[in-house]
């Protein structure tokens, strides 16, 4: 682990992954980035699983206490709240702990209950399910536009300039990322105007979530061929 | 809200409830128990989706700042969040930053990447895509046994007395609903002995997994019996 870096294992267009990208943007953490290719199923290959059984990106590599190894995390919010305990500022979270949970609420509705059931495993199983690849398709946008229905509502109720009040928190940095593979659907984000609002001011000005994007990554088709 | 006590909006056999309820009994936190039906459909009327759009248990209700009022939480791991930095004792996560993002490592791949791909809505979507009933118990059996040959090494690797070393937390109250979830399916849990010993040690000797058993809860068919 040269210089101590952490080290991100993600892949350019996994939700999960930006999610982390984007954290350690805003703390300004310097890291090394790795490349897992989940299209050409890099993820299951023996190199790889020996870091995560789990299969999954991100992962993250940390220098272990002692300095002399590391210590492998997974999961995007585990990662994500590691960083947020050990560089605490600035803050992805309200100080208030009722506000606090609702950023809470917000980031495991899109982290557990809208991407899982979207991601490209799920999807690829739904298709065979379903007897075609469009039913994977069919699949992935009746959950995008069910949850995103249940979505708009309680953002609407609880976004200021912000998804949770006027205080830019991991809420936004999961939706965005979220709303980036709707998009890859061709979902219509004019039936979301809330979500719709805060995906696109989002993704003009807040630079942790611009420097982070997936087209912006080393193994991104857009970097290939530039 | 009599006596202030928090309310929980639970489904004896939801296992997102049970973690939920297992933290309340493992904090003494003293709580109002309201049943919702989610078999018969209940979270879908405009009763409960008043109080949550996304219409998912469990829901927290806890009284507002000025006492007057309440503030409704939703989603379960924001909940036990919330109610861990209210109540911190005893913890729910080892003190060691490294080890605490295990245990979240742990509890995420549980809520995020099992649970949400084995519930009631997703198994109903899945049968009807596989045009039969059968199907959607196929696609259950399916993910919960892929899932649980990963978090078998994970585990294998992380756990002592506990999911993750010697300290009861977060992840064998995540880990035991999961399990529960599964002996529904039939799944061969000898097939995962590491999973097999930890849900059946907790199950017989922790207290706040003990009481909170979907089979004490008043809305369960064993009450309902007795």
């Amino acid at each position: 682990m040269s210089n101590n870096k952490p080290i991100l294992y993600s892949y350019w267009r996994s939700s999960c992954s930006w999610r982390v990208r984007a954290v350690l943007e805003l703390k300004k953490i310097p890291y090394e980035y790795r490349p897992v290719n989940l299209f050409s199923g890099e993820q299951n290959e023996e190199k790889f699983r020996s870091i995560n059984p789990f299969g999954l990106v991100p992962v993250l590599m940390v220098p272990n206490v002692s300095g002399d190894g590391h210590e492998t995390l997974f999961e995007s919010l585990a990662i994500i709240n590691y960083l947020e305990q050990t560089n605490p500022e600035p803050s992805i979270y309200p100080k208030d702990t009722i506000q606090r949970a609702k950023v809470a609420g917000i980031v495991e509705f899109i982290v557990c209950d809208i991407q899982p059931l979207q991601n490209l495993g799920t999807m690829r199983k739904a298709a065979e399910f379903g007897g075609s690849p469009n039913k994977g398709v069919e699949w992935n946008r009746y959950w995008i536009t069910t949850k995103f229905k249940q979505l708009e509502q309680i953002l609407h109720s609880l976004s200021g300039k912000y998804s949770v009040g006027d205080q830019f928190s991991l809420a936004d940095i999961c939706l965005v990322p979220q709303v980036y593979n709707a998009l890859r659907y061709n979902i219509d984000m004019n039936e979301y105007p809330t979500i719709k609002r805060l995906f696109e001011q989002l993704l003009a000005n807040e630079e942790s979530i611009i420097k982070s994007h997936p087209d912006k990554q080393v193994d991104s088709d857009a970097q290939k061929k530039s």
